[in-house]
């Protein structure tokens, strides 16, 4: 591996930093207990766990006890679906923008087959409102689901908007917020959240789940253990989580400012080279995510050749489940693509790192472009 | 809270050593990525994962094909149940002992409603190995679970004949081993085994399943994800179970007899209390458990009562989901109870502790009967 390397995969994960670290190792010396039982060091990690939803709960401007813990986001979306769809008994049918990530849509399909109506997405990657609209007119609709953010394009939905035409028609919104959440001020129009510690940039094993007082659900688990986090979850991971968040909302400000102008400049850069375009809403976006499409180069060997140069970068669909099939949310959009490649910055990265990532791009792309047509 | 505390509620959750929060600490510097990705970070994550597994499946003695992580015990056993029974399509009972654990017959009767066939114990806690031949000689049996030992009272089932039984009624056979991973050698005779690293040091946030090859079981959870920890586990949390189970193992043979010897000892000072009697097998036991069942006081005191004196001990079923509801496992063993006390020991227990822990419990006793009658 060489000397440096440079992370610009920083999408759903993000290198950890020294305090979250330390939050970690603190929350197993003082939270390794169990929190369910009732010796003193079960009551020490339950104050831990607690606090920790405190902290979260703040940021997402939600009382305490509307936020839960999950195992992981797949899981969060399946307990969350599951138990929204059931609580609206008599209504089989859900609505979801074209680019909800695979997650959320795969566990709403497998828990309602055929059931899942997509809405489309105009080329900067926003919802057809009219179109959502218009599908929630159908009495059958259960739930709807729009993002805050793409995770990959970046794209932010014009949420309050959207939630006026759900809240119209009667229909509960979930809001994935998986990608914005510590980059952007927290939504506040929704029904219920999903969001995602290693986001930003939190030890995975971990999701969380806002649900609004008024939000119906059922528990889909045996009664007595936690149907969210069914056996709990990590107290230290809990820990790390909160401080990481707290560690990013104290420097968002800033942060977000220099990484909007980071991508910017990448946007700029990328608009240079030949038979690529950069994809999805040039300022109504999250501040670090860029995917740029390419006509005519595949995604893989771009993202093994920029490795080894000590870049990391991601391509596909962002879900790392299927790394180089074509990203969904790349068609929705009708971008023409080949491959794409997919840009994450957290806040280690220096403007030196991303003026010599974009100094090595085009010797990357004409080694890739002759390894293909040799 | 006293200068110093003894902990004696070690089972199902233990102490982390030094050594193991070293892992936890090193599987984040080094396996903070997407283990699912193809960047040089996240290879070095998915090794770490992966040998981490393997060292875990060199434990169990099977191919590390074998092994897989899920979120917790309570998923494990819900994916491995609902994995197992889907597949025996055409066949809908379960039986299962009568003292098995709750987060498996909760999910089993969470999934088959009124399905379960429960076993009787005799009054040591051995299955009634006849019974339960007769009941797997239903054709609409699906499968069937025994524990390798109960985490309340210690008691080892005879697993051999067990499944020998099973093998013979062609019923696949789920074995609990929570309670026993490194504890004692890991047990051979099964079809699928359910074990849980923080019962043996390991940070919370991760179960273990393991699986024969010719083990029939059907994904129940959309494709392309891991069907047993949908969204993946902890990497670091991982490398801390491995690490953890590593060290038991190392010590174990010592170990395992000192804490033997120090429940025997429990055993016989327990026994000359009055109206108190020690449950459970005395030899065909783990070393490190002890439950005494109280005829005249509740449970609930005297764990809130030793706690403060510097004592951690547990009581109720040992799920912590329902501390001071009976124990369905002393009920199912027939044992008169009023409340009863649970203890578990780790490595860091010493002699002098059980001691002082002696010496305490006619003091304590006589404390709590009093408040109960005043």
């Amino acid at each position: 591996m060489p000397a440096r390397r440079t992370f610009l995969d920083a999408g759903g994960r993000s290198p950890v930093t020294p305090r979250t670290a330390q939050a970690l190792a603190a929350g197993l010396v003082d939270g390794w207990a169990d929190p369910a039982r009732l010796t003193t060091e079960s009551r020490q990690a339950r104050t831990i766990l607690d606090s920790a939803r405190g902290a979260i709960a703040e940021v997402l401007a939600v009382p305490q006890d509307n936020v839960y813990f999950a195992h992981s986001v797949p899981m969060a979306c399946e307990r969350i679906v599951r138990g929204m769809y059931a609580a609206r008994r008599g209504r089989d049918r859900m609505v979801m923008s074209a680019i909800e990530r695979e997650a959320l849509t795969d566990v709403a399909e497998f828990i309602a087959p055929g059931a899942v109506d997509r809405i489309d997405v105009d080329g900067s990657g926003h919802l057809d409102v009219a179109a959502f609209a218009h599908a929630l007119s159908d009495p059958r609709v259960a739930i709807a689901a729009v993002q805050h953010a793409n995770r990959e394009i970046g794209t932010i939905q014009r949420l309050d908007r959207i939630y006026d035409v759900a809240n119209a028609a009667g229909v509960p919104l979930i809001v994935d917020a998986t990608a914005s959440i510590g980059h952007v001020d927290a939504p506040e129009h929704w029904d219920a959240l999903i969001a995602d510690p290693s986001d930003w940039g939190a030890p995975a094993g971990l999701a969380i789940v806002a649900v609004r007082p008024q939000t119906r659900w059922l528990e889909a688990w045996p009664a007595g253990d936690d149907p969210w986090a069914p056996g709990g979850v990590s107290v230290p991971v809990a820990l790390a989580a909160a401080v990481a968040l707290q560690e990013r909302v104290e420097n968002m400000e800033r942060e977000s400012q220099r990484q909007f102008d980071l991508v910017t400049r990448l946007r700029a850069g990328f608009a240079q080279l030949e038979g690529v375009h950069v994809v999805g809403d040039e300022v109504e976006r999250l501040p670090h995510l860029l995917t740029a499409a390419f006509l005519y180069l595949d995604g893989e060997p771009l993202v093994t050749r920029l490795d080894r140069e000590g870049f990391a970068v991601g391509s596909g669909s962002a879900c790392g489940k299927a790394q180089f099939q074509p990203s969904q949310v790349l068609a929705a959009m009708g971008a023409l693509t080949h491959g794409n490649l997919r840009i994450g910055l957290h806040p280690g990265i220096t403007d030196g790192e991303i003026e010599r990532f974009l100094a090595t791009m085009p010797r990357v792309i004409e080694v890739v472009r002759q390894s293909m047509t040799s």
